[in-house]
């Protein structure tokens, strides 16, 4: 622990990310445990598919805020929590399944993505396995608002996920327009953890709109930062090349301001790297060039910055606990990671 | 009504299709309703791309099986049967949306299919949304054991369609395995229709195990019948190729049984066929001429045609009522149709 910072009326102690990781390690092995044998079944080319890409490092965000709001919602069981993480991890794998087959993807976390490595069929049909596979855990749990909270949220993402893919070349896309997508796409299956955690805690009701608009916020937050390093991210530790989004036709946050402060010329440099099929590294040059010049990208991360405080300031309701402090530090972490 | 035909101990009388058609208008157009009314949402692709499937001339095979169990299990009610009727309609088409990307298909139900119409990306999506919708109807509806009982087929027919894209080409594939394969990918979900109808009833657990074995039956019947006439139908009615099957490497039925009785030379007909990328009128008219002389669309039909008296002698328990009548006259029907 390094400084206290005041969010709303609570002094809540800030702590690295990495001490967060340290504290939920073993609830987090156990979600690992959980990813891996709930994917089991005699299909042999399910678990491969579904390892494949679970075991490929993702952050597991997701099973952090649900296990930290079930915390501090005052849960005291010990095994809901995991099952759940399973259930929103499985339904972001298929997601990022759908989303590679969809944006004809090369790479995912530093690899091959599955849809190259095992093709976009298996990559479609193991999304539709993970998806269902998800519900049937959460109907053996048998707790209708969780169910009724994951299935809202799968159809808002799905939704985020058709309006990303009409609005792809679209570069009069409004940043309220943008932001509904990323919140669909992004922010609701984020905002559904925190309502689970509160649900499994038994919250009062305000309590879990409280950690829903959290979540809503640092979701989108998640979103922007996941733009900005798209193009300024450090290549080794990002996973991804730089600039995948202008070479899919993804119109984000940096792009949509830039294309409202550049001129003509400038102009002219985005349309025709968003028409290339595959970005020259010099066109990418330029076009970072370009954002830079009008600072969209510190825009962006600016916003982000402010999704992020006022998460944390719609926090100042609970008491200190562990578990408010780690939402604290994850919502800190979101903006400033580099990865 | 034109003869009785002895099921097991009752005498129920034999109805033809079109007047089960004509008994359940009402509840179909319903059920149509339900259908257009639940895709509406504010991404104008999602209704556009659903709707273009869904009013492509569906038998509604699912949702008259669901009523008819519910009927014949003294549900009462009007509405619940419509919604889950929804439900099953949109579990069914999504699978057809990602099945038509994962075959590349070019056409169904007669007209362009939709990946072809709108892209393999909005086919993904959109079949997304429908699965994810529909566990939200349910989740509101309310009913743990209807979302348990769909989200196990959902995770089957998931199994099915990856197995039987593992399976593609393979000529060693059994005809136990095959089975297995088309229980979960066809089997599965009818089998819940009729599980669902009668927890709508209240039915006892005895009958509610009649009726899903009833379901799996007419589920393997119908599947086998479709792989005989994607071989031997009139290809005005069908709506597909003829041939489609082994164009996309699927070793169904007429086939397996086709490969176990052929000698050398036909053999290698059929393999080459197989691995033709497309298969010319010749190629088609060869290995259909080998289906015919070792008569394998015969046997095909013929395990369809047991399947289907079996499923009949299943309810052989029931007294006399008009779901009794439908499900009976389904039952034959899916060996009849030529569609």
């Amino acid at each position: 622990m390094t400084e206290n910072i005041k969010t709303g009326q609570n002094s809540v102690p800030k702590v690295d990310f990495k001490e967060i990781i340290a504290e939920y390690k073993d609830d987090l092995q156990r979600v690992e445990k959980g990813i891996a044998d709930n994917f089991q079944t005699d299909v042999t080319i399910i678990p491969k598919v579904s390892s494949y890409l679970t075991a490929g490092g993702g952050k597991r965000i997701r099973p952090l805020l649900l296990i930290a709001s079930a915390k501090l919602c005052g849960y005291t069981g010990a095994n809901r929590y995991i099952k759940h993480s399973v259930v929103v991890e499985y339904i972001h794998t298929a997601t990022l399944l759908h989303d590679d087959v969809v944006d004809d993807a090369d790479t995912r976390r530093g690899g091959a993505s599955a849809n190259i490595k095992f093709g976009n069929q298996a990559s479609v049909l193991v999304g539709d396995f993970l998806f269902a596979k998800s519900f049937q855990i959460m109907s053996e749990d048998n707790d209708i608002r969780v169910i009724q909270a994951v299935s809202r949220a799968t159809r808002l993402l799905a939704e985020g996920e058709v309006l990303q893919l009409v609005n792809t070349m679209n570069t009069d896309i409004t940043e309220k327009e943008y932001l509904e997508t990323i919140y669909r796409k992004t922010g609701a299956l984020i905002e559904t953890c925190l309502i689970v955690g509160a649900i499994l805690g038994g919250a009062p009701k305000e309590s879990e709109l409280a950690l829903a608009e959290y979540g809503r916020n640092i979701g989108l937050a998640f979103q922007l930062v996941d733009d900005a390093l798209d193009y300024a991210g450090q290549a080794q530790t990002w996973g991804k090349p730089l600039g995948a989004d202008i070479s899919e036709g993804k119109i984000t946050m940096p792009l949509i301001r830039a294309l409202k402060l550049a001129d003509k010329k400038e102009k002219e440099v985005i349309h025709k790297a968003l028409e290339t099929d595959k970005i020259s590294k010099l066109q990418l040059e330029e076009v970072i060039e370009i954002l830079n010049r009008h600072k969209t990208l510190a825009y962006t991360m600016n916003q982000a910055r402010e999704y992020v405080n006022t998460a944390k300031k719609l926090l100042s309701g609970f008491p200190p606990s562990s578990g408010l402090t780690s939402l604290c530090a994850i919502a800190d972490y979101i903006v400033d990671r580099d990865i």
